[in-house]
């Protein structure tokens, strides 16, 4: 089986991007005001996310909100609640509609300068009431001026506690970039995985959460190709071994868009932290012309990487069950 | 020869950081008031850089001012003017002791907010004065917070203007880090190097500068690894090939600290685009218990790549003269 640990609606119907338009404009509308019928969900898969899955081979795709319209800095904190609940309802009637296809992975309704305190409810509403397996939590819901503290510290650990509770794992994720220096999947996405991760080396989160468990997207960000970097830098600093300070508790997903660095994730990662995933339809959406195929078909590379059967199986499929212990087949 | 392009001056005397405290927190103080013998100079690099360059085989090193101490973000312009006027001196001494094992790379007294037209005069300066070969350019003087605007913006032209004019290149490479969510050496150096190569991506800065020279130093960031996701940027975005469009004047170090990281970026750049470097002394410092080798020893791993010789010849010695036009032996 083939589980892609890492896909958003990006291709959700117009009428939702439509509501949020009017919704971020300061305008009082009702969730109800947002029309979407099954048909329309089935539309905007039926010849993307569906149509890729069966062309790749890969199974489930665990299924959350396009990371770019969480927005998290748009509007206060009851703006991000409510569009919180649109967003992560509508990924509830899609997994209704395919439950073989998608499980449901929600965004929090984050808000700058905001205690995460204020998501424990939407987590639990969508984990226990929705069937939801996980959230992607994002370090800077600024947007690219990074104000929030690092995610060790303790203005983080009651949505820790909530997620700890639930026994649901977090994708570490941030959304658009309002910064212009940052453009948002060329430098925002993978600036955020690499500095959440160097976050989690300076600090001692796991002692306070020893079962808590986050995935870093983009195949990591900078740190598998820094391997030796961080080790050094871990090692000069005093802190443990990466192995005992990190990896029980964090794992890289492979959305990684060539071979070769597909190769190096898994020459210096342990399988058992690395989790099969592509983004698709996302960052990368056109087809590589130097070897006729998508650059996110990232199945490709693991297939074609040295790694034996046993080993594949775990990246595509045991990790995800030991890191989203709520996903049922 | 083994030319080592990144190299700062980490282990100056205790004398510099004193009189730099003295000048941050506010006091009149003239440069002459600065005092350091040419024996304290000597001290400061024969157990450390000369060492290393004698222990590990290199011949020389571009040497700059300690990166972390350039600290735009302190003070104002008159501040930062006086600070890289000290510090660019001292490298000029140190260089006119060692003309063999050190070339001068120089600072710019770049301020958050005030345009780079105001590092013309010292870069000048250093260049046609003192013999200096290129210079550092930090992408964010406000140290963390990203508050200028990208590279390929207008508001940087003077300084490439001038840069064009004495055909020096230079290594894009930010400062330390006030902003608590980005470690500087762990995060903020490789999401600076990962954010430059976005923005040049994204602009057109090399068609109004075609001879201009950017360095992208610790291998590029994160852009090596992710050599796929920027071609399919790229490609998404109607950007030419990224060959025609960046590799005629971006350069990456090898400042990556294990074989397999070497390895991929060896394997993904051309030849033609990598020059040798190690940073010693610098962001690791210790020994890597899997090798029993230096971390930042990276000519090691050059050496032990699948490299031919002529290539090796190009990383280690013949492209820093392309790229140092004005570096002489």
């Amino acid at each position: 089986m083939i589980v892609d640990c890492h896909g958003h609606y990006t291709t959700a119907p117009q009428a939702l991007w439509d509501w949020r338009k009017r919704q971020a404009s300061g305008e009082k509308i009702s969730e109800t005001a947002l029309k979407i019928s099954d048909d329309d969900i089935r539309v905007s898969l039926e010849g993307a996310q569906l149509k890729l899955q069966r062309e790749r081979g890969s199974d489930v795709t665990f299924f959350s909100p396009r990371a770019g319209s969480m927005e998290h800095h748009v509007g206060d904190a009851a703006i991000s609640a409510q569009w919180a609940r649109v967003q992560n309802d509508l990924i509830h009637r899609v997994c209704a509609l395919y439950p073989k296809n998608f499980a449901p992975v929600c965004m929090l309704p984050q808000s700058p300068g905001v205690s995460p305190a204020n998501c424990a409810e939407e987590l639990a509403r969508c984990v226990t009431q929705m069937g939801f397996i996980g959230c992607n939590l994002n370090p800077d819901p600024s947007g690219g001026w990074w104000k929030e503290p690092p995610l060790t510290d303790r203005w983080w650990y009651p949505i820790y506690e909530k997620m700890a509770e639930l026994d649901v794992p977090a994708m570490v994720h941030v959304s658009s970039s309002c910064n212009p220096a940052f453009h948002f999947t060329g430098a925002h996405y993978i600036n955020a995985d690499t500095t959440a991760f160097m976050q989690l080396i300076q600090g001692d989160l796991f002692k306070d959460f020893p079962r808590l468990k986050l995935i870093i997207p983009h195949g990591g960000g900078a740190v598998p190709y820094h391997w030796g970097r961080y080790r050094g830098l871990a090692q000069d600093m005093k802190r443990p071994l990466l192995e005992d300070h990190l990896l029980r508790n964090v794992y890289f997903d492979t959305c990684v868009y060539h071979q070769p660095g597909i190769d190096l994730l898994l020459k210096v990662i342990p399988v058992a932290n690395i989790l099969f995933a592509s983004e698709m339809v996302g960052a990368v959406r056109g087809i590589d012309p130097e070897t006729g195929h998508y650059f996110d078909d990232t199945k490709r590379y693991i297939d074609a990487s040295r790694l034996g059967a046993s080993d594949k199986q775990k990246i595509f499929e045991g990790n995800a069950r030991t890191v989203y212990p709520r996903w049922r087949t």
